[in-house]
């Protein structure tokens, strides 16, 4: 994802902000916390309108910050599914207070 | 910023994602909430990297979204500033999480 400058390394929010700052990611945190387990195809159904390389890549990025952890279900063919690492979980406070936010403030038309 | 599907407004989750979802609007909103009004070459200096057309559409759009209110300190020329609304203070919590989040598990080298 977006790259960390060194000023802003110093910065948590910023540093959060380099995992999660961006508005697929959030949905898919939403997905799994809500789920627990998701299969790729789930959340491609759920978060209406992305493609599925956006998806792929976005779910390999929080692989690789330690966010999710992919599992295998199926080996022939491989079939993977998601869920939230214990590093993930941590960012419950994160998805419940933009849930909070959204519920009262969030808008109410698409734009 | 994004659009929001029709399932996804009622999702206060991705009510909020389409307003902050997005990793520069993060930082615009921790500029403000660390120091109360900002010029535009403050947030310029303060988000490095940023382009500044950048930084002046994410800015329209916090204030189209009733999160950022812009206003002039100086006429001539028209220089603005730009400080939370009583609905973008409600964010708080939101950048809280963030900032625990990152200062416990963000990443610490660029990426």
């Amino acid at each position: 994802m977006a790259m960390i400058s060194k000023r802003n390394l110093h910065c948590p929010v910023a540093r959060s902000a380099s995992v999660v700052g961006d508005r697929w990611t959030l949905l898919i945190l939403r997905d799994l916390f809500q789920s627990g387990v998701c299969r790729f195809q789930e959340l491609l159904r759920s978060l209406e309108g992305i493609a599925p390389n956006t998806l792929s890549a976005r779910l390999k990025t929080l692989e690789a910050k330690g966010v999710v952890e992919r599992r295998f279900y199926e080996q022939h063919p491989p079939r993977a599914e998601y869920l939230l690492t214990e590093k993930g979980r941590k960012l419950g406070p994160v998805i419940r207070a933009l849930y909070e936010w959204g519920e009262k403030h969030g808008p109410k038309t698409s734009a």
